[in-house]
């Protein structure tokens, strides 16, 4: 059975030293009361959370799965009791507003939080996850009524949110939705439609579920210009505010799925049932993107937490798994044959892994601080730049950490040999969980559309300007830095391969909006394994101040620096040359000739 | 539920066209009677019984998978009365020797079938193909008694084979094994140990079961020096020669796995058993190695087989599947959305597949025919070439087929979004299938050492030296050849860089050993999509001179020929940049940083 220790240490290191998080978040209004010794309180509160209860049933949940008996979804053995404990610890509150009894704590502390619990059990931490993001959408788009009524609950985790987008005709085309609302007495709207795919539609661990639901209301003109937000709960409120009478809405089935089996996921049917409208009519689309901007990070996040936890057993494997001798001599010669870390291929899998979890996991916590400064910061062109960076990079967080995020659960489940491909080990259920992020909350060739098309021109192209100019400005105040050579210099050169191939291909596109999707993913690739570059370098110059530390845990950094530029940067030259072949290569076929 | 539909038109292109193997392998001895009209006929048969019998079962297979029952395996419904008629049409004595009951047809055809099983259902492909493997290791190594009183029923598919290697402390290193054997009566010897993960270790197809196992006899010297290769059957002859009494091997468990669910998977316990000596005593391995060469080919078909198949049924998708609108402009106005296939993203993914399976088509069945000049043809300098480049090639067929089967299976996935990741559609079957490939067998890491460690340094360095033979020989033939430039040109520029760091990777093996290690994996892939390139050149070249044919096939060939250079062949630069770094990146760690 697989097991979990929070990698508080590293954790630690990307929030106080390399974002010296402290100060920025500290001096934002709301955070005064902030404090290293509360962050690693938190840090350390979270991690035991998540190694006690959450992860011991990860895969037992997936083991049994979810039931649907009689309408109603049961979730697998010690989720209920993991929930409550859960609740009662005060996580959903986290970083919830204290009008509605949140901590008001950071979101970054709570981004953290979500890396461990991606760890310890995805389908678990799922549950709460959209609640969260309910919670946001609620907070930003609803009425003071409906937030009054709803928050509080949802706060405390009583109450859990969903997201209800996709119907069978409509996945990523939601102008194709036909759920349909009808204005009824009072303000309220009759909700009729299927809608699919919808995680935790249904489940026993709250006593009520808050459905956010996208229909159109009667007249509403087509496609996504005429899709409203609604908030339409299972069971209504009585004159208490207590869970009342039965909503109808209702669980049809849920789906057998590769992974992430102890997550239900619903068809659920509306069937006149009663809903209250969200933001303004026909605008339903935006508000939801606050919730789906959200979860897409969130998504991400699990892509990190996959690979972490699958990095953390396969280095114990590796080092208790005695199987043929290294090339340069017995490593082990009173045991029948040396470890199995002795070999440079396990190595390469092992720290492809590791490189990428801790760029990852700097790239995670930055975005979360911004995510901070853009809510909080007294400054507008602050917050503008904040909210900017976020905009750009949560695509390139959804894709690329979903996709590092399976590619490597594979290569640790590698590491076992045949033992990574059975049940008991636990490795192929990484592997089937880490699969499933990189399709929801937008597939990554969404992603990448929404990175190319949208990101690198919206407001003048101003959001990677603004990504270039961080790293324009590091690499110059580097540049005189002869021992950061080994650093700056590939990230040098993979900044002006990334800036010079945005400019070509935002010429393309503007010419053939086909040159745009034809780069799409390999673009999206290239500029995360940049941005990778540009912490590693960071980490690297901070690392190479106190290499002698007695931890050792600078030194083994610094390697790791050098892993990431020597080993995987060097894709970017592929994925120059894939970009650069143009859409020709792609469209050039008759759809016959498929 | 997926479908399937043989390329019959590819095969015969690869076959009659690309490798003009009807004359190179009609003037083989034994081989006088072949004609195009019979390559044909059989091809369709095999694709008739691939489609209509092994595909339907192949879903409903992985739902229910094997059971385990007071000691026996049961395999999945209808997988019996499938084996049966496969028995029955002839299929498992296709390329097996005339004195045994073989139809003595090249191995080329059988190499062409198993693309079509695999795609049809590796599960129920692994029974027979293990047995093929057995009689290949039996014909070469074993006594003229064992071999009349085994091949026949083998041949005819009423008994099968099983290879028994693994024991749980001796994976990749076989030196480990433990198994013991002792010398009884009348030449025979008792066999006692506990083998893992033995395919088709038992199942309910067979009448009898011929598990080779690895063992060591009392006094043997340790290690790899001190294994011998036995035959153990699962029931005793008679004197008739039929099953009779039980042996002393019985089944304890099987695996729950993540896919080949239908393919049982056993713990085998051998207890006294009695058992034959196959070849000489100590000499095992090398003996073992016959059916271990034969299974990595036939593993790295199933990559070539998934891929196959899952491209088939993603094209079928993203033609019927409307969502979203070309960003040219709708190109199915009249319906609410365009066709998948309009996207280029979606095109990205669907030609990655394509080009790889057919490339990986055309390596695959010019080894086979190198496998028949190899065994057949009478100048001895002739099979001496043909068999290097087996030796070189069968590395990068395990293990790139079967990556490349992994990578795109995923991508075909992909395709289908949310319904990828459901059960019903199959595509998450396809990838938990493939998976396996990459693991068993060898897992791809020792592959890649095999060529790095192996490959590249017997017989003087002869085997990659065949190779890059035929590469400076057809680039030097096509040099004038303007037309040919677009695939002459990559094609030399991979082939000089790998040519070149071949040279630079052995030199700096001979100083450190483990600089092999390191760039293993690595230098295998970039050998491979050499390879690939090497037959795509011939490819376009024979298409350009058809491409006006009016089915359209030259000219389809032609455009995946450009896609795969422009698109796939770059990842070479990365590749060797990342070979390049060399192993101090992945050594200069102590263990206790992982």
């Amino acid at each position: 059975m697989p097991s979990y220790k929070a990698p508080i240490r590293d954790l630690q290191f990307v929030f106080h030293e390399l974002l010296n998080a402290d100060d920025t978040l500290g001096t934002l209004p709301g955070y005064e009361e902030m404090s290293p010794d509360l962050v690693d309180a938190i840090l350390e509160e979270g991690a035991k959370l998540c190694e006690t209860l959450l992860q011991p049933i990860n895969q037992s949940g997936d083991l049994e799965g979810c039931r649907f008996t009689d309408g109603q979804v049961s979730t697998p053995q010690g989720f209920k009791e993991a929930y409550q404990t859960y609740a009662e610890g005060g996580w959903p509150s986290l970083a919830a507003d204290p009008e509605f009894g949140g901590q008001g704590l950071p979101e970054t502390l709570s981004f953290m939080m979500e890396e461990m619990i991606n760890s310890s059990n995805v389908s678990f931490g799922l549950y709460p996850g959209l609640t969260r993001g309910a919670i946001s959408a609620l907070s930003q788009h609803a009425s003071d009524e409906l937030k009054s009524r709803y928050l509080p609950k949802m706060v405390e985790g009583t109450w859990a949110g969903t997201m209800c987008l996709t119907e069978s005709q409509a996945g990523t085309d939601l102008g194709l939705i036909r759920t349909r609302a009808e204005p009824a007495s009072e303000g309220t709207y009759r909700i009729s439609g299927t809608k699919i795919f919808i995680t935790g539609g249904d489940q026993d661990l709250t006593e009520n579920i808050v459905h956010l639901v996208l229909a159109r209301i009667t007249g509403a003109p087509p496609g996504v210009r005429g899709i409203s937000l609604f908030l339409v709960p299972k069971f209504l409120s009585d004159a208490q505010g207590a869970p009342g009478e039965s909503n109808a809405v209702s669980c049809g089935s849920i789906e057998h799925k590769m992974g992430i089996k102890a997550s239900s996921t619903c068809v659920m049917n509306f069937d006149q049932a009663e809903g209250y409208l969200v933001g303004p009519e026909n605008k339903g689309l935006a508000c939801m993107f606050t919730m789906m901007n959200s979860e897409r990070l969130a998504i991400g996040i699990q892509g990190l937490g996959l690979a972490e936890v699958a990095y953390q057993n396969a280095v114990e494997y590796a080092r208790e798994r005695l199987q043929s001798r290294s090339a340069t001599g017995a490593k082990a010669p009173d045991q029948p044959a040396d470890p199995l870390l002795v070999h440079p291929d396990i190595r390469r899998m092992l720290l492809t892994t590791r490189a990428y979890n801790e760029g990852a996991r700097a790239i995670a916590v930055w975005t979360a601080v911004n995510i901070d400064i853009a809510h909080r910061h007294p400054d507008p062109a602050a917050r503008e730049a904040a909210d900017d960076l976020v905009a750009l990079i949560t695509p390139l967080i959804k894709a690329f950490f979903s996709d590092y995020g399976y590619e490597t659960t594979t290569l640790c489940q590698q590491v076992f040999g045949g033992h990574g491909y059975v049940r008991e080990w636990g490795m192929e259920q990484f592997v089937r969980d880490a699969r499933i992020a990189q399709i929801y909350e937008g597939t990554n060739g969404v992603q990448a559309l929404d990175l190319v098309r949208r990101k690198l021109f919206i407001h003048e192209g101003r959001l990677p300007e603004r990504f270039f100019d961080l790293l324009d400005g590091y690499i110059k105040q580097q540049q005189d830095n002869d021992s950061m050579r080994p650093f700056i210099d590939p990230l040098t050169q993979a900044s002006n391969l990334l800036q010079g191939l945005t400019g070509w291909l935002k010429k393309r596109g503007e010419e053939n909006p086909d040159e745009l999707g034809a780069a799409a993913t390999d673009y999206l690739r290239l500029f995360a394994l940049t941005a990778l570059a540009y912490f590693w370098a960071q980490m690297a110059g901070i690392a190479s101040t106190k290499e002698n530390d007695e931890t050792g845990y600078y030194g083994t950094k610094l390697a790791t620096a050098r892993f990431f530029m020597g080993r995987l940067l060097p894709q970017i030259h592929g994925l120059a040359e894939g970009i650069r072949s143009g859409s020709g290569l792609l469209m050039d076929y008759e759809e016959s000739e498929f």
